[in-house]
């Protein structure tokens, strides 16, 4: 294959640049370059707005890396635009100038609703979620926050406060104290209240965090061996530990990146005068954000299909699957999922659509071999970035691969969150059955079956005569009865009496 | 994708009937459909060499299972083979009838020289090796044995022995004793003693065994954490544990399946004879053998080029990878190895061919996802099968993946068993300036450079001027000096003095 297009899009942040440089495989984007830099733009910004000559020093150095990779890049593949400091600074135009000169491309500066809606676009395309959301990105001189549903934003507003003018507001001298994290708070909190009550009216079902901050909470959440979720108790004992060290040259949190330091604190005061202002119970960190959102307004693609429909057929074709046997399989087990929904109450909104998915992709392991295919499967879809997918309902995709043949492994169906443990065996016990019902991989010989569900029991009823002479699935189907039996689930395979 | 051509091969073993259904997906085969049914029908074979009623009817009831899988592939596509119960039984044609009949395909009844061919060929496929190799495969009535080089058979044999065969003579009334065991060897020795003289004269370098006896001792290795390496004090241990045991259906070992459980200890008397009588140090587990080798000989595929520059092929087109970037990073690379290997002392043989495998892969992870790449990389090396490498090219490619970019990982670099540790250091070292010299993804931006290597130090030299203009890979090729320098490997980068 000759190399693909690629495309480019570079954020001239408060805090850091940013340069992420993709290209389009298979209908996906493929990550191929990330660089960022911490230029500190805001630091650099005077009481009168002027952004001193050592700051533009800074994002002029940048971008000149930055230009070396754009100049192989077609121009109408790249967007470039500066957001919060970029848009306060009175001298902006002297930067800009020499910007665009270092890196031959144009820049724009961008408003903080146009910033807003850019991030929710990224935001939606990346992570899907039900219902209202609420996204929050705290940057180095604003906050953006938007409430929107699917693919549209309802609710936009760019604050003006971010974790670099913070710091240099409260925690200018280094001093880490009770007093300077409640000033910051408050400070931030005065700033919230000119919005809160149109968030708090307006409502959410979910809240997504995007930006530095978030990010390094989720990598201490990791190091200390916590749940991934942020919440206010979770916030308030880092305040405390923070206090703890005293001062900011002394901070140290286990977990938390060297190069992230000097900006957590106020980051940390800002999140949680929002938690506390707007009642947020938790939080997850989005899969992108403001240069996501750049890249897809490249790509030109519409949100029309769905984007679980989109992550599912890129997948398809990126591991080069068998689409017409992937297709034969989901028919079968959605065919079989209708039969037993209402014996088993499964349920139509959580459980039909993931065991769809898990039907057109269970053989994505095979992609690597066939003795641990199922493993390896589960392994991709639990790395993978997966648009339109929420993290539970990844987990109960790769649970539903990972037992689509051999021994079964309760735990990752159990512990998956998208439906009840009870419910993901059920699921996967009607998938393993339809991979073997459609084993032969050809075009119309999927028996004319019923799967009939009582209790725990279900029973699985083919053609008078065929177990007599489709030898080959008649002793799969006994083994799998057998499996589920030993599993402490009553399963059955027989004939109808009559056709 | 619409679905791709199946082929099949079946082998009707004297322990075991196989069915091995594989597509051929840009290049490579992928295993779709893996059948095995324990028929026995070596057991069922009397004094007289005529094959018992029963012994039939197990097998043409496989057989039925297998013919609804075949009817769906085209004829020329299946190979339907007999080996040593078959070669033997006097009452074959009454056999075949009904199984020709049942299959609706025809059975060919192999020679045992071409069943040794076949899984030589099989073996060289899927298992690569320098110089002469032994390849030994235990079946149930036969034990093949072959030396070769590279595609090719030198020398083959087909013994009279095997482990149902030694089953029945030496274990039939389950008794498990020193005395038995010792007898079964020496019977064995006695088969063996014919052709020895000719497979010591011609000698080996590795041993590579085929087979369940050997895949049993792989995975009671495995479960009992030692290496997978099968070496006669191992397999002596496990003959005292299984004379421990005292009778057959007392037999237990760790990590032994109860399926393999009955034709273990024959098998491993075999194995000990032939351990014992040939002298082999060590034997590994082979990736295929005789099915395998039935595949690729309908595939029509000829050993013409390098099985591992078709296995790197294939994963460039599986995976999607931009091969023109791929291409430039391998040839920085060999570059940048040719240029240091005297000062080095870098292995041509061993560490160069490796070494550009890793330039050529380096991106495979990508098609998981950018942020842990190269651990995804390292991922599907460790789990995909690669004809050609060994296990310690593996090793060595998957560590040197790994070690791509970020923070280094030194352990598996230490551990590969390819080349040395201060080797595998030192090419890494050179591939991931390599990558960043290349990272342009342009023709014609990779500069003109030289590396130098004196003691552990290394020097890239750029042209004159070329680090004030390239901003982008002068800041990364800095950082990565820094990084390399941390671990105390010292580097520099510098500008030549003139043109």
């Amino acid at each position: 294959m000759s190399s693909s297009p690629l495309y480019a899009a570079i954020d001239l942040g408060s805090n850091s640049f940013h340069m992420l440089v993709v290209c389009e495989v298979a209908g996906a984007l493929r990550t191929v370059v990330k660089v960022k830099r911490k230029v500190r733009l805001a630091a650099g910004l005077d009481a009168d707005f002027r952004l001193s000559r050592a700051a533009m020093e800074r994002g002029w150095d940048c971008l000149r890396l930055f230009a070396e990779q754009l100049q192989d890049i077609p121009p109408e593949n790249i967007r470039v635009v500066g957001t919060a400091t970029l848009r306060l600074a009175s001298n902006v135009d002297d930067f800009l100038r020499e910007a665009e000169r270092v890196l031959k491309h144009n820049i724009e500066i961008i408003s903080g609703e146009e910033e807003a809606k850019t991030i929710y676009e990224g935001v939606s395309w990346t992570s899907a979620g039900e219902g209202n959301r609420l996204v929050i990105d705290i940057g180095g001189a604003s906050t953006e926050l938007v409430i929107g549903e699917q693919n549209e934003a309802k609710l936009l507003s760019s604050l003006h406060m971010g974790c670099v003018t913070w710091l240099n507001n409260h925690f200018g001298d280094g001093e880490l104290s009770a007093e300077r994290f409640q000033q910051a708070i408050s400070a931030a909190k005065s700033v919230l209240a000119k919005v809160a009550a149109d968030y708090l009216a307006l409502g959410w079902k979910s809240c997504v965090g995007a930006s530095g901050t978030v990010q390094a909470l989720q990598e201490i959440m990791l190091a200390q061996g916590k749940s991934e979720q942020v919440t206010l108790p979770k916030l308030r004992e880092l305040m405390q530990q923070a206090i703890a060290c005293g001062r900011l040259d002394r901070l140290q949190l286990e977990g938390l990146n060297a190069e992230r330091l000097t900006v957590f604190p106020s980051g940390l005061a800002i999140l949680i005068a929002l938690f506390e202002e707007l009642g947020i119970e938790s939080m997850t960190l989005a899969g992108g954000a403001l240069r996501e959102g750049l890249i897809y307004g490249l790509l030109g693609n519409s949100h029309d299909c769905d984007a679980r429909d989109r992550t599912a057929n890129s997948l398809i074709n990126r591991y080069q699957l068998d689409r017409e046997h992937a297709e034969r399989v989901r028919d079968t087990v959605v065919e079989a999922f209708g039969q037993v929904q209402a014996g088993w109450r499964l349920s139509r909104r959580y459980g039909r659509p993931i065991l769809r998915y898990a039907a057109l992709l269970h053989e994505i392991g095979l992609c690597i071999e066939y003795k641990k295919a199922p493993q390896h499967a589960a392994y991709i879809i639990d790395n993978i970035d997966m648009p339109g997918f929420t993290p539970a309902q990844k987990k109960l995709l790769s649970a539903l691969l990972l037992n689509q043949r051999d021994d079964f492994r309760l735990d990752p169906l159990e512990r998956q969150g998208a439906v009840t443990g009870q419910q993901a065996i059920q699921l996967v016990r009607l998938l393993r059955l339809s991979i073997i019902l459609c084993m032969r991989r050809t075009r119309g010989t999927v028996p004319n079956f019923t799967f009939h569900a009582e209790g725990e029991s279900l029973t699985l009823t083919v053609p008078k005569g065929w177990l007599d002479v489709h030898y080959l699935r008649a002793s799969e189907l006994r083994l799998e009865v057998e499996r589920q039996q030993k599993m402490g689930w009553p399963t059955r395979l027989q004939e109808r009496d009559q056709e």
